[in-house]
């Protein structure tokens, strides 16, 4: 296969991680909104890389590997950032126990997968999904209290490495 | 093997990961210091992991993959967003293209290195060896020239996704 096809699914899942650190440095300047659209924008991406490289007939265990790196930053660290940034700094050591817990269930959850070569359906809640879900959360802060985003990112982290099956689309 | 035996050595990697997710909770709180320090903890654990792994011969395919997640974090992204809030915002969009640039970089060089099984050498210069870099030239940062960041961060990034062999100690 031309070596610039099999590119292109990496190249999607760089922009991933482009997004997940560009959502990092919002976070940073306290622009929760772009911060978090950033995550989701990630979300449309990670969703089209293992896609395209199926169509492309592209898939690559190098791509698999990346796929995983990118997403721990997207899904995991940068979510986690951003809900301790805009919610859970006021519960200060707790709420960062929270952040960290989440990070840290996102990076089990991703190399447990990652070696069992399951297909058809996933173990335990995609970080994907927790990711993006959390973002949402932020998006819809006006209407929330405050005390679901520690409450919905402890039951995400426990879903995350629990060996609940949930089928693929 | 007993299963706990089995489990130490991801906890050191579990621990280097939290360390890398502290650092970017310091570079959010200006605390450039105490981020550069949880960066140079972390690579300390990431030293010990690999040994202990050996040693223990509890050397596992989960271990060695979530060991690449953790370093994404604790040497890709988290000594990124350190340099750009701390000296590389100042040429703003340039500053976060070469932080974003580093991350990627750092992301090429573990998905590269982790499907080519190689033992005894490194091919491109370790993504450890290059985070821990920065955080160092963060932590000297008085008697620096701002020039030198964009500079050896550049470097570094070519570095890693470069060919050369890194001898292994």
């Amino acid at each position: 296969m031309h070596k610039t096809t099999k590119a292109i699914p990496s190249i999607f899942t760089l922009a991933n991680l482009l997004l997940g650190v560009l959502s990092l440095i919002y976070t940073q300047n306290k622009e929760w909104q772009l911060a978090a659209i950033m995550i989701l924008g990630a979300m449309v991406l990670d969703g089209m890389d293992g896609r395209l490289a199926r169509r492309l007939e592209a898939t690559s265990a190098f791509g698999k590997e990346l796929d995983s790196l990118c997403d721990l930053v997207s899904f995991g660290v940068a979510p986690a950032l951003l809900a301790y940034s805009k919610v859970l700094y006021v519960w200060s050591s707790v709420g960062m126990i929270i952040a960290i817990v989440f990070s840290l269930c996102g990076a089990i959850r991703l190399a447990r997968f990652n070696i069992l070569n399951i297909t058809g359906y996933f173990v335990g809640v995609p970080i994907t999904a927790a990711g993006s879900l959390v973002a949402l959360l932020i998006l819809a802060g006006h209407y929330l209290h405050p005390y679901v985003y520690p409450v919905v990112m402890v039951v995400l982290s426990f879903l995350m490495v629990s060996n609940i099956k949930v089928p693929k689309y």
